[in-house]
């Protein structure tokens, strides 16, 4: 089934201890189409500016992502400068120019009105509500945030969480979002806003899928590792090829059943992996469904008893 | 087979989110001895002051642990004083007594030469190594120890990690030990140093299981889960809890395979978790087999796909 995802599609400048790149192609529904194009149809809206060109449609078109509701503007796309000099699992942000994506009304084309997924990458709540109220036919809802809009933006986020199946976040964000330093509490806090299941993501640790369901410490609780890797050069969009992952293989499965979710969170894991092995999307744009097999495999010896 | 145990058994006051509780029964080898006895034979080589009495000896009684090598001396056992009012991953250490222990000169019991298996837990290097050089014919070495003998006493950990096969840590003792911040060369760095495998303790996000013999990415590293708890009582102990279930469960198989070694971290995983759930022994002096084995289930549940 179709996946219809809005969010940044953006250029990046990153400096890692394993060096810099400039204006990279990035940004949240970048990571996450790419990652999801490997397993479902993947459909984009974003906003870019006169900046994105040929180049960079090519990289879309080559995984077949259909960009159609990727409307153009005058002016310069999104743009994000940071670093990770101290700290591979947080960002250090220098910049952010939104540029287009400051007057950004999302419009969905009528080609993407029967998708049966729609996932709310890391944006605006407003927008992120927009999109939503525009498609409420969707089968499952999931979405991303950061901590800036639960900070600062938290009343339009709290409307978002509420048409929200899954929420994938990471530790930091659930604790600030909830209010609450255990993470069983915080997922539980969370869940009470809205969405019906949670992943949260460890950065190296791997991930935990919640569910609202049933208290915390039971089978419905499952926990998905990362690989313990020698090198990362960019951690950059691992979270969104993470969910880009987990959402496109739960979008290609003709049943969401638990199974289903734990191999999801496995996919998710070894996108957001593969995601840090090369500055930007150079992974992923190399990346084949052989290789990402292979991957799942090696996570399941890494975890599992035989 | 049988384990010798040497470290520290002690009285301990701690305060945490869940309370306060003064002159618990605490100590490394405690803690270790009470999870490994669960799996197989333990003996306790420790020394004591006038102030450990028949109370205390009959929590070791009532595991059928061996403390025929706890030296009674004159003075006060020794004592730790410490908070997790802030953070549950980290103990604040507010006074440290070694009374007894300053003037220790561990001796082996005969009836302990047999022991095929031998843990020195935490405690000075020059204590553990001159138990293990006591020990030259035990089948199976392992060892813990922790910052401060990393920063201040690095010389003779050094010539103890020589004689260790195996090295039980935690992420922040093993990126100090090797000065590495990335975890997979960290692990490399230290087992460059004597062991031949490595546990990496994360705390909440479980352990991993190093092999010195491979690259780090392949199948002979393992990673197992910790449960995601809701209440945190207490986790004074919950690292040589874990290793006790580790290395306890070892000495009960009749060969080392790789399977052994997996189930071996679940069950220190298991342990742990446990040791978490009341102040000081409490949990581990209350617990079943029954139990330990009902929890292993639940973390196979946790992690695995099928």
């Amino acid at each position: 089934m179709a996946i219809t995802v809005v969010g940044s599609v953006a250029y990046d400048s990153i400096e890692t201890p394993a060096g810099r790149k400039d204006r990279c192609l990035g940004g949240a529904a970048t990571y996450f189409a790419l990652a999801a194009s490997f397993f479902t149809d993947v459909r984009v809206i974003a906003v870019v500016g006169e900046d994105f060109g040929a180049e960079q449609e090519a990289v879309f078109h080559a995984r077949k992502i259909d960009i159609g509701g990727i409307e153009r503007a005058s002016g310069k796309s999104f743009f994000w400068e940071g670093s990770y000099l101290e700290n591979l699992n947080e960002a250090k942000t220098h910049n952010t120019e939104l540029n287009v994506f400051a007057s950004f009304n999302p419009k969905i084309p009528d080609a993407y009105r029967d998708s049966d997924f729609l996932f709310l990458a890391n944006i605006d709540p407003v927008l992120q509500r927009r999109v939503r109220e525009q498609m409420p036919d969707v089968k499952l809802v999931a979405g991303d945030t950061m901590n800036y809009w639960i900070n600062d933006h938290r009343p339009p986020l709290l409307e978002v969480l509420k048409g929200l199946d899954i929420l994938l976040i990471n530790d930091t964000e659930a604790r600030v979002l909830a209010g609450d330093k255990n993470l069983v509490k915080a997922a539980r806090g969370v869940m009470s806003m809205g969405p019906r299941m949670l992943v949260i993501k460890h950065g190296e640790y791997g991930a935990t899928l919640f569910h609202k369901s049933v208290e915390g410490r039971d089978s419905e609780t499952f926990r998905a590792p990362a690989l313990p890797l020698e090198e990362v050069v960019d951690p950059t969009g691992a979270g969104d090829s993470f969910a880009g992952g987990f959402f496109g293989y739960l979008a290609s499965q003709p049943q969401l059943t638990p199974g289903a979710f734990r191999r999801a969170m496995f996919y998710g894991s070894v996108m957001g992996s593969y995601a840090c092995e090369r500055f930007g999307t150079e992974r992923l744009e190399q990346l084949s469904r052989k290789e990402i097999d292979e991957r799942f495999q090696v996570f399941r010896e890494l975890t599992h008893l035989d």
